[in-house]
């Protein structure tokens, strides 16, 4: 008796091969389809039906997942589908813009299909633990129709019918990883110019990146409501620091692009006679800064 | 029976008068002195002697504990201070650059005082609470004579004899977290021009900031060994997502200093060969970027 949902895997990269094998191994039929034919042979050997073309791939099962690496990808293989696509619920997880989202959205409902976008914040090791991360949009009756499957992957949340959402969202949480990365990184080069231990600062980062937690939430508020207390002391205090801040990272060749931001941003708001407000204060000068 | 060390702080804005109070409270007697005397009220009522000049407060003392505004107010009042140092423990909790920590230190051994620079991450409010958090260097036997009056106000870590490595250590820990939380508000403008909930947004990036810890040190790490995995999937897969990224943020005249810094870097290092490594690999262009 088969009471799981057979599903279609179009993509066999690091992502859709890992996605593919965690379905087979819930009990869950699935045809798989990649370009470069061999990368579905370990899937093959692990039960996967292998499909000759995208377009019989899709054929094969009433759930469609596509996780290729580019919409540039995505664009290339689902115009190789058309009709195909009818009555399906096409899900695509690659990673992409809320435009591009739209307009796939758009381009499935007019061949009768229902289309979800999803981003992945995680990596394919985490497949099938609660540190998978997956953000949906769009088609909520192709979401709901499914989920049972989604549930077996990872940690889901729905963001709304306009499936250019799960991408703000996915775009969003991508860029404030890698601002905090990227900064992390101009700063080990601080602290390996001055001969201190890469390795020990960054463990002591890790120890203090809880104490991020409450001020996210708390910033998330204040700028919401727009009233700003004196996170991390006031702007008078923290502005005062930050020229011997530049000044440091100037003698030693290190990068000082968004400490010099900082401080035009502190100065002006503290101009504007907001010294006493704390650093989400900001917010109010961004755009037009 | 006097058992708890007599202590002296210079300075009674926000962070002076915490510490001074909870000094007070932990049974030590405390002199206090402040540029504007009135702020030494309260602290007066609370059982703090007050002295009326800064010579007279550091007279009063073994351990003298300076937190002023910047390196500014420290130079003002510890030039009104001179031979009164003499056979004293200076610690200085201002934050400041490590090159003025130095020529402290330098002032200090000349006349006769062991020079202790510190610095603070904390609330104000956290003080005597172990995520107040103390880093100190300089003169080791100054910062064991009175560890125990530190060891009531946080946690501490002390980074060697070099009286900078405190001021190295506070800046780089205050540039990772500013780097990350005006990365945040732009994110933030962002989430608000697509019309989605900044404080929905806020709670979830609270949700997935634990995520980094696990990042941290392993980009620690790697950069020490020079040895970089695929972290966060290969640069190729995440370079191809930052064109869609940097275009939706410029689709809305939201910031993009960091992304195409970011996709700069990508581009350069998948062109030497090293599409396959991590985004942590990106450490090996900065300073010559
Ligand atoms: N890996 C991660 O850690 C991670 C994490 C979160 C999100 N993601 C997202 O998941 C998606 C897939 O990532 P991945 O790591 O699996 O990438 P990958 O290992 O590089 O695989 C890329 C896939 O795209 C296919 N492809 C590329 N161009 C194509 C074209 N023009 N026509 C047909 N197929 C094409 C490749 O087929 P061939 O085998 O024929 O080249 C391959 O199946 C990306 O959008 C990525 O952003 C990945
Ligand atoms: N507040 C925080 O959340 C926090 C957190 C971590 C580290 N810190 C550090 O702690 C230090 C003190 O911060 P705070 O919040 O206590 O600042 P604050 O409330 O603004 O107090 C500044 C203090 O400096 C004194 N001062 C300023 N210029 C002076 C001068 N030329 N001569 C003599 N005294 C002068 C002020 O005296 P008057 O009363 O006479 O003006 C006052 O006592 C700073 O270095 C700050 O970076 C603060």
């Amino acid at each position: 008796m088969e009471t799981k949902t057979r599903v279609t895997v179009i993509g066999l990269g690091e992502m859709g091969s890992a996605i593919a094998k965690a379905l087979l191994d819930r009990g869950h039929s699935t045809t798989v389809w990649n370009r470069t034919a061999s990368k579905a042979d370990p899937l093959a050997a692990a039960g996967a039906e292998v499909a000759h073309t995208a377009a019989d791939a899709v054929a094969a099962s009433p759930l469609v997942i596509v996780c290729l690496l580019d919409s540039g990808a995505v664009d290339a293989v689902v115009g190789t589908l058309d009709a195909a696509v009818e009555g399906k619920v096409i899900v695509n997880v690659t990673s992409g813009s809320p435009a591009q989202a739209r307009s796939n959205a758009e381009w499935a409902r007019t061949r009768g299909a229902k289309y979800v976008d999803g981003g992945i914040l995680g990596d394919p090791s985490d497949v099938g633990r609660p540190n998978f991360l997956l953000s949906f949009s769009g088609d909520r009756d192709g979401f709901d129709a499914h989920r049972e499957v989604w549930e077996d992957l990872g940690t889901l949340t729905y963001y709304g019918e306009d499936a250019g959402l799960a991408a703000v969202e996915f775009l969003a949480q991508v860029a404030v990883g890698y601002e905090f990365l990227l900064g992390l990184l101009h700063t080990f080069a601080l602290v390996k110019a001055e001969g201190a231990d890469v390795e020990g600062f960054a463990d002591r980062v890790a120890g203090s990146v809880g104490g991020y937690v409450p001020l996210v939430q708390a910033f998330g508020t204040a700028v919401a409501s727009g009233e700003y207390g004196p996170d991390l002391g006031s702007l008078t205090v923290q502005a005062a620091l930050m020229d011997d801040l530049i000044s440091h990272r100037e003698s030693l060749g290190v990068d000082t692009l968004r400490m010099r931001e900082v401080k035009r941003l502190m100065d002006r708001r503290i101009a504007d006679g907001h010294g006493d407000e704390g650093f989400s204060s900001l917010f109010e000068l961004l755009g037009h800064a």
